[in-house]
């Protein structure tokens, strides 16, 4: 081993400090500081040796950071920064717009191989763990149907769109798996299975005073895309409850392939996530790709790559021979 | 796509059974033929129509078949015909003896990467799938522990040390994971195991004439490293029971990775089978690994791979740009 890998965090929020935290776990890197569009004093990392920069600061730095991780969302932050900061730097990032991946990709692509850049998009879960497990199902059984299922989880869109219905002051929303669903999945006879069979909702929610119970319970459960189409269950909770009880943020789920590999025998593969915090694992997944980064940087590897251009072994700081010997 | 991957098959067990079935599920392979040392008109393949040669043709072949399956056993038939194919064709084989796989692995290599061919070894679930999770688990978790589980399976292994105990006409062994174990593991809790709280065996065995039941059950549940270190159940059955009841070869497992990413939170990942036929899930493993190792060796990738150097987008036909828009 020897060397070690040198990790910028560009962005602060929830995935950010997974990042700072994961960094800690992986004896072979170490991070070289925290890049902030807010003013750097404000911020609070959790360890308080971690230095923290303004974003401007990132290109000082050009030479001394290995691999970038962008901790930015989605929708704001990524379609911007990426492009640019692949120029610059290798990077990883969690961008997580299902439909707009190829565009991003593409946005990606280029900026980095011009620059002799690894930029690897979308790790995570879903995407990401999940994927990988979606394309080995595919094609460990061809004649077959992949299944996903999400939760139990909170999610930050449902949760965003319950608080924005008339008479909410506050409430969190989780997603559950079905269990019969889950369990005729598993039992190999590849279901059909309509989106209300698939998932459940449960929303916590915070009445205004004078907000009418059922009329909040009714603008909820109706509302097109986010719940009209799933059983939703509506709590109604005190702002001191919410605050005791929903502040972590679990997720999970479970990608399955069911196939048949003869007329006579179905087979059963299962990939499944329960995570005490959504964001931690996360940034634990971005950190392992950063090393896979690092790795196929330097093999002259360039461009925009995604989980499925990865090879297993790349992520562990383990020697292709010591993982064929010790977990093969 | 268009391209069609030229499969042969050298040696028709179990597992080149197998791995003829896969090779009709894959719509961009053709199968060339099945390679046996028996005489070819003794052997039945399993569709009529596919041409079986004796082993001493493959060498006619060389130019007709783009990834040679290798479907003997570990202990006789792969460390002599390992070295030798890999010479000679691309190969994929499912050497699953886990002490000897660094030496098989050198034995391979060298031939292969003289002869600019790509020689993929030890791919199925355990080595291959399990393996390639239990490497992502430790990645992803490095602060944790990972976890295999077998079973419910028959065990090919077990069943022979049955079978060799004096009064057995007959019989089959199951492995069982115990439950309470597995849900331990799944709590997150990371509990130290003893061997004989993981799993538990379970005999179903035919006496012959005259055998005196306690004193086979006796020799079977203390016989030395196959079940003094377990709890043993001895069902004694009838032949036609037997012959019945215990035909099918299912199996599967667990593969669970627990670890902590903070000192609040836990994370549980878990990759688990359930296999109606283990040779004919096996197959499909190495069936889609011939895909991986055809492209691999386009891109001058020679010498002895294992499941975690190849990518998992290799082993699927479709496009990268497919897997990106349709999969992540």
């Amino acid at each position: 081993m020897g060397e070690t890998i040198r990790i910028g965090i560009a962005g602060y929020g929830n995935l950010g400090r997974g990042v700072e935290a994961a960094v800690e776990k992986n004896a072979d890197m170490n991070l070289v500081g925290i890049f902030t569009r807010r003013s750097p004093a404000d911020l609070a990392p959790l360890r308080p040796q971690t230095p923290v920069y303004n974003m401007d600061e990132l290109a000082a730095h050009e030479d001394g950071i290995d691999v970038l991780i962008l901790c930015g969302g989605s929708k704001e932050d990524l379609p911007q920064q990426g492009p640019l900061l692949a120029a610059q730097f290798n990077t990883v990032d969690s961008f997580d717009t299902h439909a707009r991946i190829p565009e991003y990709f593409e946005s990606v692509d280029e900026p980095a191989r011009e620059n002799r850049k690894t930029a690897l998009i979308s790790a995570g879960w879903d995407p990401g763990m999940f994927s990988i497990n979606r394309v080995y199902g595919e094609a460990l059984l061809p004649d077959g149907d992949t299944y996903t299922f999400w939760g139990r989880g909170l999610s930050q869109g449902h949760s965003d769109a319950v608080r924005r219905v008339p008479g909410v002051a506050g409430g969190v929303q989780y997603t559950l798996p079905s269990q019969p669903a889950i369990d005729k999945v598993r039992s190999g006879s590849r279901p059909q299975l309509e989106t209300r069979q698939k998932h459940t909702r449960e929303c916590f929610v915070v009445l205004e005073q004078d907000a009418e119970p059922a009329a909040v319970r009714e603008a909820i459960v109706t509302m097109p895309h986010y719940f009209d189409q799933y059983d939703t269950e509506v709590h109604f909770i005190s702002a001191e409850e919410l605050a005791r009880d929903h502040r972590a943020m679990p997720h999970g789920g479970f990608a399955i392939r069911s196939g048949n590999t003869s007329s006579e025998h179905a087979q059963v593969i299962e990939y499944s996530l329960t995570l005490e915090s959504n964001p931690e694992f996360t940034a634990s997944v971005l950190v392992a790709y950063a090393r896979a980064v690092h790795r196929m940087n330097k093999q002259d590897q360039f461009g925009a790559k995604t989980v499925f251009d990865v090879p297993p072994g790349l992520l562990s700081p383990k020697s292709a021979a010591d993982l064929r010997a010790e977990l093969l």
